[in-house]
């Protein structure tokens, strides 16, 4: 932890995009957005933040707490209350009730809550993410960066099947601009407290990231039932909960190793995207 | 000022749109987008949040304190903290050095700092924007929205001629839309504290809405050279400080209007959109 003494240097926690890399960051987003179109999704469109009670109901207090951001207002029933050096003190806000999410996906699950869905239901949807870290990397690692997620719900079959194809496309998609992709099996903390869980993930990865020169740009990530349970999502038979998986995409993190591809050129990056884009779709 | 007793009811404070509701938004977004592009402006594209040492030089926290939120990571230094019944304690909290914005062209005066601008830039963005409010009202009153803005920097004349051209194009469109807008001059508190503007302010109204029965979904507003004397924004000849305007769409207040004017009928709302558009650009 860093304390109080030696805050943690944001300087390179969040960056303004010019037009050019603006451009190339929509452009990806719609390249990767119509991939999930294509497959059958239609777009929801998620708040930035959620009550905190509804982040606890995926363990992200538990489970990620050194990431999380909360957020409140000020508390001016005893008057005016001012920064000083940048910062507030604690005791300046009111009880904070609002979470900054880390993952774009929660927003899909919480649409779904007490619903029923049917075996290949697939939504797309992108948010901006935060992470509190101990260091930031400008477009490699920001505090706050955009997530697009294609998301399954539904049968068993189908949540791994999207990750198959998507996993194929991935692949192509980096092989045509030629960025030298490693598909590495990661460990998710989503479900290190949840014994039987936990033992499947160790028998059969739950997660794999896409990574250039170690910088994870993409990940697939199947959850079985996890998410359905604790949102009550249900199959359209029956009342088993629905599977979910989803396949996510960090917006920054592919412009940040497409501008060091092409030596920081944003619209030569931009043709490179859009050619590879129409060899893959 | 409600209470820790009393805490404001979040439910109609957040909302996640459905696909029909998203394809809405997102062709209202296109529109006024396209509006700015053919005005000459390029997107640059902000962060949702800042450092509160940012948002202190627009003096958002001397004239709005009571709509601020800000962020900070969990103080995890003496252990393992919990939300109870759905909020964190301040004393959970390092001390806030985040602000979320309340509105969307901070991210175009903080991309000029320092710089000098040409005597006709504009630029576009688009943004999450956060209110703390006393009570919520889905889309026509979020904690959470998106506002598109086109903002003008650079010379007195430009940041004026920009307003008048966008006051005509959005009053067409409402007409177009069959919305009855009505064109509203308004205080802006940004001048409150700064006795010279606001004597100018009274002189000549420097915001002006564009309301359906009372609720506002657009504005333009002028900010002489308040925000490049904070933000040191020159112009190009000379040392002069630019002057600055822009013009704001709530977007999901324009949602909130169409929906009304369509018996909630999304999909036909987006109809008179594209229509309404073909007539107005």
């Amino acid at each position: 932890m860093v304390g109080v003494d030696a805050p943690v240097d944001l300087s390179e926690a969040l960056v303004i995009l010019d037009p050019d890399r603006t451009d190339l960051l929509r452009e990806l987003d719609r390249t990767f957005t119509a991939w999930g179109n294509a497959a059958g999704a239609r777009e929801i469109l998620p708040p930035p933040l959620y009550p905190v009670s509804d982040l606890e109901k995926f363990d992200v207090y538990n489970n990620f707490p050194h990431l999380a951001l909360v957020a409140a207002p000020l508390d001016l029933a005893g008057g005016a209350v001012k920064p000083a050096d940048g910062r507030f003190t604690p005791a300046d806000l009111q009880a904070p009730r609002l979470g900054l999410p880390h993952a774009t996906c929660y927003g899909a699950y919480l649409f779904h809550q007490d619903r029923r869905v049917a075996d290949t239901a697939l939504v797309t949807l992108v948010n901006r993410c935060f992470r509190n870290e101990e260091h930031y990397g400008g477009l490699r690692r920001l505090l706050s960066f955009q997530m697009r997620e294609i998301v399954a719900l539904g049968s068993y079959e189908h949540s791994r099947q999207v990750l198959t194809a998507f996993t194929e496309r991935i692949t192509a998609f980096g092989r045509a601009l030629g960025l030298a992709l490693d598909r590495v099996a990661a460990s998710d903390p989503f479900f290190e407290n949840d014994g039987g869980r936990a033992l499947l993930a160790k028998l059969s990865p739950v997660k794999f990231e896409f990574q250039v020169e170690g910088l994870a740009i993409s990940s697939v990530n199947t959850h079985r039932n996890f998410f359905g349970e604790r949102c009550n999502i249900r199959r359209l038979d029956g009342d088993e909960y629905a599977y979910t998986s989803c396949v996510a995409f960090g917006l920054e993190r592919w412009l940040s190793v497409l501008l060091d591809l092409h030596g920081g050129d944003a619209q030569q990056a931009l043709e490179s995207v859009k050619s590879a884009a129409g060899q893959v779709s």
